[in-house]
This record gives C-alpha cells, sequence and structure tokens, in this order.
C-alpha cells in the first residue's frame, strides 16, 4: 500500500449516492490491485452537522458546507458529484474549470442543454470524467455485453427493458425537499423518464447502440402533492410513468416502459435482448444471473440458461468470493471505481464519459417531446 | 346419457383448429355434467381423402368437401369455422343466414369491416355465436378475471403484454400454402397483429375494459418470402412484429408487443395487471400458475406469490384431477365448449360474442392504421 | 378407423383411477395412429347406480357389479384394475387365469408377497401386462431416461427424490371407506411408501438402475382418526410421511422422502440426477419441464437450462399442439395406452410389467423393514 | 467516530475466511452505529511476505508469522481464528487463556473432544466468543427464525437441507496444502460433514432445536489423489459425501444431504421447514429471497410467495440501500460482527457461542460414527 499513489476525493452530498460512493472508494483498494489508493478526502453537505456525521462514519478527513470551497481545494483530485439534479452542471462547470476529476451521478442533467454545458466543458478541461450509470458494471450485465461483442447474438431485432416500482402509490406521499426530490420536476428535470429509464437508456445504448426514433406516453397520477419545503399542495410537475417505443440504428425494435405505480416490484430493472441465434436478459432483483438462450444448443435441449454469474471466469468475479457466493448492488460501484481508476493509470477514458452519457439524455429529451407532442420524435445527435 | 339433447357439430376445416374444437367437443362431455351432448356429425375439408381421414381420427359421422353444403345441412345445429381468415366472414354469413349457431376461430375476421358483417349476420339471424379466444378459459386467466371483479386490484394503473415466438426467423421458410397461411397478408390480413396481438387484446379488454387510444409500430424483417403457391419470392405483406402503446378509458396505460422474432421463446404470451392494491401475472408457457402480489400482506412477508391453479376451488378445476396435476392448453377449448353450451341451455350469449370480437378487430386496425401514419389512433368504436 | 381392430376394454373401478384411464383409451386413437382401437366394453363397480352413471359418462356399452363376471366375459380382452390396492392379487390371478391382458393401477400390490403371486400368474399365463407407473411417460421423464440412455450424464453419483403433500395434517380428516382407503393400513398395505414413493422407487429404477440397500424411517403424526366404515376412532396403521437413504447397485448414493404433512405442496414430485458430465432435475408441479445441466458448455455459459419439453422432437410431443403449448397430467395415461398397444401390435412386453413392478415393491417393503428394525436392509431380489 | 471505543482486532489466517472477516470488521462502522470502532491491529500468516501483503490489502497495522506472539499481545482485544480446522483448539485456548475475546471459524473443531476443551477454556477464561457460522445473518435466514420465533408455521413435521457443490469432481484434483487443506482429513477432521453438513445442521438447531438420532452413509468417490504437500499420491480419508436422516427432540424428522459431486451446484444450500400452517424455504444462491407459503391465506390464493428481502423492515436492512437493490454473502459476516460489538457493549454472548457449536459437532460426530457403524446414533450432549 505504501507503494500507491493517493487518489484524492472530494465528496459532494452524503445522501444514498454519497453512501455508494463512500463504500466504493474505501473498498475498492481491498479487492482490486489499483495504482492508485483512494483517500477519503473531504465531504461537502449543507450542514456542518451533517458533514461531520457523514465524514465520521465514513473516514473523510475533513468537512466543508460549500462545494465551491471544496472544489477548489489544492489537495483534491477526483469530485464527486452526489447532489440532486439541478446542481450537476453548476458544479462540474466550476470542478471542470478547477481541473478536477469527475465522477457524476446519473442522470448527467436535467436536460441535455445542461448536459451539453457539462460535456463541453470537461472536454475542454481535459479532465477524466463519468457519469454514474452503475449497472452496467453488475458482472451479469458487462458479461452481457461481452456476448453481444464476441457475435453470440447475431443479427438483433429486439430489445425490451422495464424498470417498474410501487414506492409513489399513495397520495399522501408530499413531494421535494432533501428526501423526496425526485418528485421535484423542477430539481430532478423529470420523473421516472431522468431517473429510472435514463438507467435503461444507458445500457440499451451500450449493448445495442444508437437510438433513431422514438415515440412516448407520459402520465402523472398524482395530480397535486404538498410540497415539503413550501408545506402547500402544488401541482405535480413530474412524469409517474412514461413508456415508448423506439427503433435503433440496426434495425432492432424496442419498448421500454417505467413507473412508480407497478405494486409488487421494488426495483424491478429487467432488459432482454433477441438476436438471431441468442438471447439474453437479466433482472436486477436477481442480479447475480444472466438468463441466455441460445439456438445453435442440440434441439431437444435447448433451453433458458440461469447462469449463476459468480466463478472466477465471470467479469470482476476472481475479485470476490468463490462460485456460487454472490455480490450485490453495492459490488457495482466498486467496480465503476476499480475502472476509473485504472482509466487515470492508463490515460484512457472511461464509459461512460460525460459525452456518452450525453446520448442517453437527448433520448429521454426526445421522449418527453414525444409524449407531449404525440409524435414520432428522432433523437438530435 | 340417454337422456342428454344432441348437439349436432359440423366442422369446417381440419388444421390446428380443426384439432383442438374437435377435442373438445368430444371430451366435454366427459367431464362436464351439460344438457346437451355434443354429436361429431360432420367434418367439411378440401379434399375427400383429408376429411375422411379427419372423420375417422375424430370420430365424425360424414363428411363433406363443399362448406356451403354443411352449412345447409338440417342435421346440423352448430357450425365450427375453423378455416383461415379470409374466408371466415363467407362461412359465418351463410352459416348465420341458414340459421345454425357459430363458433368461429380468432380473429374474427381480416378487419372490422368483415367483422362488422359477420356481426350484423348473426344478429339478425339470432344464432348463438362465439369466438374462439380460448385464453380467457385457461383456469388461471379467467381467476385473474374473477379477483379484478372482486375488487382485489383496486384501481388500475397498468397493463402489459406480449406474445413472443421465434418460428420465422429463418430467411429460407416460405410463405403461403395450408401450413404457411398465416405469413400471408391476403389470407391472413396482418401478421403477428391478427394472430398474436389479437389474444393479447382480448384477454385485456376482457380483464381491463375498452382502450382508447394507441401508437405502434410494425416491422417486416424479413421482406421476400418463396410462396408456397406460386412457387415465386413474393413480397411479405405481414408485420412479423407488433408493438403499441395504449390508454384504456379507465385512465391505465398499457404496453403491447409481439413478435416472430423473439429467439428463445416458443408462444409466450405474458400479461401484468398491476392495481393500487394488488398485482397479477400470468404466462401462458406456465399456464397453471397465477402469479398474485396483494400489497395488504403483513408488510415483511409481502411478496409474489406462485399460484398452482389445480384445486378444486379454482375455476373448471372441480371437474379435472386432483390437486397439484395440472391440465394443459387444449383443456381451454374444453372449457369453452362447455361453457358455450350452457349457454345454450340458459338460453344466454358467452363471451366473446361476434360483437365483443370486433372490438379486438377494431383496436388491430387502428394499431395497424397508426403503425402506417405514425400517429396516436383513436379505437373507433 | 374401420380398418382397425378393437381392443375390448373392461374397467374394472370408477374412483380417479378409473377416470384416468377411461380417458387415455377414449383419446388415445384420436392422436395416436394405432393397430388397434379401444372400445370400452364394460365398466365394473360396486353398485349398479354407480356403473351406470360411470357407464354413461365415459361411454362404456355395459355394467357389471362383480368383477368376477367381467374378467370372464368372452367380449373382454384387456382388464384394467384401478381398485383399491387390496383387491389387486385376486382380480389380476383371476383375470390372468381367464388369459386377459391386464393394466393393473400402482402399487402393484401391498407387499411383494401379493405382487409374486401376480407376477407368477400372468407369466404363466403369458397375458400382456403393466403397471401403471404413469409419471415414466410424461414427455420430460422419458426425455431424461433417454439422455441417461445415451450417456449424457456419464457416470452417476447422486439422486434424490421427494413427492410432498399436505393433504391429511387435519386431525378431523378421517380414514377409511371409499374416499379415503388410502389411509387405512389394511386396504393400501401402506401410507406414503406405497401410495407416493412406489411412484419415486418407480422412476429411480428406471433411470439409474436397481437399488442394493436401504435404511429408512417413518412416522404417523396423527395416531388416531374416525374410521369412515366403522365409525369409530381407530389406530391409524399407515405410515405418514417415509424417508430413506438408499445405495444404487451402480454405486451412487439417494435420499427420498415423502410426505403428506408438507404444507404446501400439493403433489410435489421432484427428482434429480448428478453424473459426472451432467445432472438432470423434473418436477411434477411444471411437469412439461425438464431442468438440465451441461458441464461440458462454454465456461462462462454454464446454467441450468430449463427445457420447455413441448416440441416435435421431444418424446411423445409430436402426437400434440405446436411448441409452447403444454400438455398435462392426463396425457402421462394417453401415452401409456399408447404404447401398451403398440407392444400388443408387436407382441413386445412393455415396461413397467408387472415383474419389474414387483422390484419397486421389494424396494418398498425393504423401506418399511428397515423403519421398524433400525437397520440397513438389503433389498430381496 | 472520535467518541468510539477502539475494540482491536487480530486476524490468524490470511485465506478465503481471513479476507471476509477482514472485510466485515472495515465495513461494519460505516453501516451500523456501534459503540466500539473495530481496529485492525495485526495480522498473521505462515510467512512474513504473505502477511505483509494482507496487511497491506487490509490495512491491518502490524503483522506477525507466530500465532502465540499475536495472541499473547497486549493490544490485541479480539482473535480472529480463520486458520484450518485442525489448529483451532490450540489456539483458541491460548487465546482464551491469554484473556481475549475469539471469534473463530466453523466448523468449532475437528471432533466434540477438541471442542469440549475450546468450550471449557473459554468459558472458564470467561471471554466472548463465537464461533462464525455466518449464514444465520444473512436477512432471510434471520427472518426465518423470527417467522418460527412468533410461532407463524404451528408444529413442525418437516426439515431438509441440501448442500451441494460440484469441484472436486475431477480426479486430477489434489489434495492437501494451503488450497486444499479440506480435502485432507487429518486437517480437516472431515469432509462435507464438517464443511457443509456443519452449516446445515447449525441452521436446524437454530430454527428447530435439537435433534435426537440420526442415521447416516458416506461415501468417497475417488479413493486416491495426490497430496500437494507430499507429491505423493495418498489416500483420501474425508468423506465425499454424506447424508443422513435425523429426528428432532420436537418429533419433526429431517432429512440432510451433502456432496462435492452434484454437478451444476456451486453452493447450493437449500433448507425448508414444513409447519402445521406455514412453511418456509430458503437458498444460497438466491439468498435475498425467502420462500413463504400460509395455508391461513384466502383458499384460492394460496400460494409460495417470494419475498425479497430487501426492506427496511426486514432485518438488518435498514441498514443498507433501498428496497429491491440486494446485498451479498460477504454482508452476512458485517452483520456477525455488528452483533458480536453489541454483545460487547451489552455484556451479553451472542449466537452461536462455542458451547452452542458444540452441539452442532456432537451431531456431526454422529453422523460420522452412523455413518461408520450403519446403525441408528444418538446425539450425545
Amino acid at each position: 500500500m505504501a507503494s500507491k499513489k493517493n487518489l484524492n476525493v472530494g465528496m459532494i452530498g452524503c445522501g444514498f449516492m454519497g453512501r455508494t460512493h463512500s463504500n466504493a472508494f474505501r473498498k475498492v483498494g481491498n479487492f482490486f490491485d489499483l495504482e492508485y489508493q483512494p483517500v477519503l478526502k473531504a465531504v461537502c453537505a449543507r450542514t456542518q452537522a451533517k458533514a461531520e456525521a457523514f465524514a465520521s462514519q465514513w473516514g473523510y478527513e475533513s468537512t466543508e458546507t460549500d462545494w465551491r470551497k471544496l472544489v477548489e481545494r489544492k489537495d483534491i483530485d477526483l469530485v464527486e458529484i452526489c447532489t440532486p439534479n439541478d446542481s450537476h452542471r453548476e458544479i462540474a462547470m466550476a470542478a471542470a474549470a478547477a481541473g478536477k476529476m469527475i465522477i457524476c451521478e446519473k442522470p448527467l442533467a436535467r436536460n441535455s442543454e445542461e448536459g451539453l454545458d457539462m460535456v463541453k466543458a470537461v472536454e475542454q478541461a481535459g479532465v477524466a470524467n463519468l457519469v454514474s450509470y452503475n449497472y452496467r458494471r453488475v458482472p451479469a450485465v458487462t458479461m452481457a455485453r461481452q456476448l453481444i461483442d464476441e457475435g453470440k447474438l447475431g443479427k438483433i431485432f429486439h430489445y425490451r427493458a422495464v424498470f417498474l416500482q410501487d414506492w409513489t402509490i399513495s397520495k399522501d406521499l408530499p413531494q421535494g425537499g432533501t428526501a423526496l426530490w425526485r418528485l421535484d420536476a423542477s430539481v430532478a428535470g423529470s420523473g421516472v423518464t431522468g431517473d429510472l429509464l435514463a438507467h435503461c437508456i444507458d445500457t440499451a445504448l451500450w449493448l445495442n447502440g444508437s437510438i433513431d426514433t422514438v415515440t412516448a406516453m407520459t402520465e402523472t397520477f398524482v395530480k397535486e402533492r404538498k410540497h415539503n419545503l413550501t408545506g402547500q399542495v402544488e401541482k405535480v410537475g413530474i412524469d409517474d410513468a412514461c413508456a415508448f417505443l423506439a427503433r435503433f440504428r440496426n434495425g432492432s425494435l424496442a419498448t421500454f416502459e417505467s413507473t412508480r405505480y407497478a405494486r409488487g416490484h421494488k426495483a424491478l430493472y429487467v432488459f432482454e435482448i433477441n438476436g438471431e441465434h441468442a438471447s439474453i436478459a437479466w433482472d436486477l432483483h436477481d442480479l447475480h444471473r444472466l438468463q441466455y438462450f441460445d439456438h445453435r444448443d442440440e434441439g431437444i435441449l435447448r433451453g433458458w440458461r440461469s447462469i449463476h454469474v459468480t466463478d472466477g471466469e465471470h467479469p470482476y468475479m476472481d475479485k470476490w468470493w468463490v462460485p456460487g457466493l454472490q455480490i450485490g448492488y453495492e459490488h457495482s460501484f466498486v467496480h465503476q471505481a476499480a475502472d476509473f481508476i485504472e482509466g487515470i493509470s492508463k490515460g484512457q477514458p472511461v464509459s461512460p464519459t460525460f459525452r456518452e452519457a450525453l446520448e442517453t439524455q437527448q433520448v429521454c429529451d426526445a421522449v418527453l417531446r414525444s409524449a407531449a407532442n404525440g409524435t414520432w420524435e428522432k433523437i438530435k445527435a
């Protein structure tokens, strides 16, 4: 460890994502042999009390309450943006200007205009940058990409993805504030489109290439909710549900759907891709399994294989335990941290960069535009 | 049995559906106690040899090679239309004119214009009529309706259905003729829309009420195939795949998709419906199970229940074996036959009548219109 | 049909098994092209009313109330023994003496002494004979045998089977009489051992060869129940649950368990067999699926394949519908009927013959002996 | 963190278990609010190089190559025994004599004689002690115990458990040495009995109380393997497979089986418990799910519930992420560490103590005795 270089991390945000990223940087060195050892240098929260509590819990060396100060600190190499969406652009641009590497929570921004500013900023500054679409680095999902790259599926005909939740069905749930900013359109930018479909779209673009056109519908089932900040009942601006049809540039067809009103589903992100020779399906609720069907198998023995992705041969899994012993959600962030650090060592960009994540934003924008207009929309590149 | 009245059945068509319906009428009296005993009176096929072979196999008393003769026979009470779609209208209108009861295979017709003629004909003639959307009578599906009727689900937010197959991926598969008329647009009317989505739509309308608007896309992946009748390579006129978004009149949103290019799926008809309190899912590949989630269950014990629908309390199941011992696909037709015969006894229409099935046709038409125009389409009532 | 020879069937017993066998012989000619057409000639029940009702429901031409008369009728070719276990021996010996072919419900008898008499009788008479271990002819199970015969599994290490039910947990359930003779030891011979484990053992012997030694335990959880015939509370003589360890002659180890006290299971017959190269598992609650794992698959793609055994290539399935459309429990009896009739045509015995089924009986006897003595017992051949 | 007391940990062993325990103590403070903060004080390995590499990877402050030195260090509060089984007794007795708290990897020892010495040592010394049967603290398993304690299952009739692996099938796999000491009987004490069945037995005793009697069989499929230490082909002394029948003191029956020759299973630990009212099943390959069946559910809606144990209400889960996002294998060790530290704070023993784990050892001994003698054996208390 003595011989490793330090990578000084400054964390902005102490919520759910602040925790997943802190955990990742704390753990990554125990499991991956990397050139850099992350050092949890500083954390920034809105109040001193919050920052200190978080620092104490995770072992950050110092605290800030003004993110601008953190961004400007000389002893910070990497800025982690784990704040609500409405501050991504401003923080990222300041961090880029200060020459910091940046990992930004998804979605990149509230819309592609904001996102484009961010892309320009990091590219101009020439700093390493990544958007945290963590599900790419669940081993089963990484393996899906690997199988597609090897040509195992052949020509692709279909892609389908859903991300189903059920936590906002109650009309008594308020909107806004620290806990519920995802329900406040001015902060989040959109509802399930930016929150959940963005994940589905990121994976889809990664596995199946660019989307050409979409047609969408959205719905807000609960039209008014009490706002946590004003105490008033206010109109709900987000989309509670969103579904869209898409055509990929490779000629395949797709359906996407997301909602927070699908009773019985906590975080059911499922995707399936059907190729000429083989198909793949995956499900976040059983994230360590990959379903695989290969038509080239002997006729009577064809069936969907339930692959328990826990062997040393499987992506990332040589770093963990032994076959059969699964890892969980948090490990996707550890893998992301490891890959990001390797990218630094090699001086290479790590996917998805801000620019790559901008495409997801552009699909989201087209989806929302289509839902508003009732038309097929072309993705603006 | 001596005391039962005879119901003389005349079957037109000796294909896959001719077999399912013949089996149903042969078996129904062994398991259901009905006022009428079906008698397999006559079968009509295109050639005498085919008709005789089928009659011999299934025990039909006589044969015809001209369906008009069968329809006019005095000793026939019920005409079964198990022919390709392009003949449904003509046969049905003649049978209605002859005062026969009619069971017509789905879809009702190639389009709603044809369908409307048929509806008018049976209603004018006042004859019992039914379209064979058999999946309604899989016990698990019947139970889904029962649970929804009881209000178990509460307000409905979402409906989703897919019907996925993979049998036409090979470019070497020809189109047309007896075996492959489903690939010939002039005979079938459409591709997966009328063949597979029609099933999904029928179930959806039955469980969740009318659809208001749709937006759709279709694709023909293999543009040309040899035609079995002409021996020439001809343009393929059917939709190989079709997906659409829909809004139901009750305010719920839906996605529907069907294809014959989803590698790994033989006949995967899956639907799911999400309500405020509970959700239901079903899958044709495991048709004897119903998945049910109830949010009113004790918190830590909430989970999807996998219900093995094989108890005497479950719909139709008191007629079969003992708990745990499942029935299969063919039994949905036996249940349909039993219900149809009970309808005769009670002088009541049995769902789905031609008129009810016309609504499915109207949705199919709107879907195809939307796919052609790229617009949201309202269902024409 | 005109050109087929008749096979005149005489059925003794009108219960659950009387129905499954009647259904099989009524249907078999519709789906299988056989030299003989079964004719439901006569049915025998304890009362005339019962016999007539059953004859009317299933189309038997005549009735008897004394099985001896049925057995002696010149117009009967095949005697079906679907009565409780205590009458199997007597009926079978009379039928053999009368030169009839015999299909006997399982288990062959109450014990192997009775069974041996029956074996000798049919062998001496030289009549075709079969014991109805129907699960062998579920397509997925037949395919398991086929894969093992092909050597797909290699050397076998392990076999395990359970048959779990939960229908006798209530203390208020009486024993004995027509409905509940399975709980009366004097009629049934044993409890779950002869009723459920006999199925497991039959499949195991068929798939994995002979069992050498066993050690067992049994339990009767409810010690006394009201007897339906006497109206008195009487001691329960059957085993409610039975489990045993076994060593096969091929060196593999096995565990077997059966009970009627496993809450949540209706008729969960599950077996699994593990070989050097591959493993197979099957489950009666999803009888149309076979689970298959092959270690020779590419490393990262190894997984259990869930094979939907509904293709034309799968055993018996070319006779039924199309891929993806499943058959059920009753079809195993249709397959048995078809195979039995083909055996007649070819003049060949059809498995399991009385002699083959005697081995299952011998294992059952050893199991009960071991449970009584607390010792390892060798199977008496 | 400043206000927390330090708990100085001394780790002996750098293998698989050294890693799981180190990870647990490093992470526990990030997720659990505890009075003590573990400090990774020292690690002991056989060579200095190994110890230093491990210290560097995990952040241990110092190293030892002689465990006796580590045990005697004044700055160590807690000794972690993560060495092969043959050293457990000696290290534990020395650590107890030195007044250290002890966490010992399972099984407690090679046999109950050794185990009893260890129990006496820790009880005499009055030091906190725990055996690392980590699966108890998988949230789904903890919840099983909770449901049983609440009486949800009622009277228990059946328990069954298997632990199936397939990693030693190849005859070319050697035995012994650092990597493969589990195949060397002199080091491990036994094969699958102590390694895998010990887990099954621990859970069973915890959930269902004491076992009274057992009858068992064992097998060594590969009789000779090259020994890594001698380079010679030597007799294999361990049991490759072991199965046993058991009777619990509460009157329920059980089957247990373990093997390393079940092709297709990596670490398939499955248990099921059947009660009068409800049943529970769990599977290590999907460790975040609990299967639950409740007969008191409405009749037609009875089914096995697949509970995704990832809600804040579920055991331990309020410490982790959000509903639907699962944790993995390693977290069971974090929970164990948290509970152990809470036990220190409260001055209370934490299960399973050495004494409690001795009972598992006594069952293992009886199992091996029975397998050797072919007799039913009573557990020696």
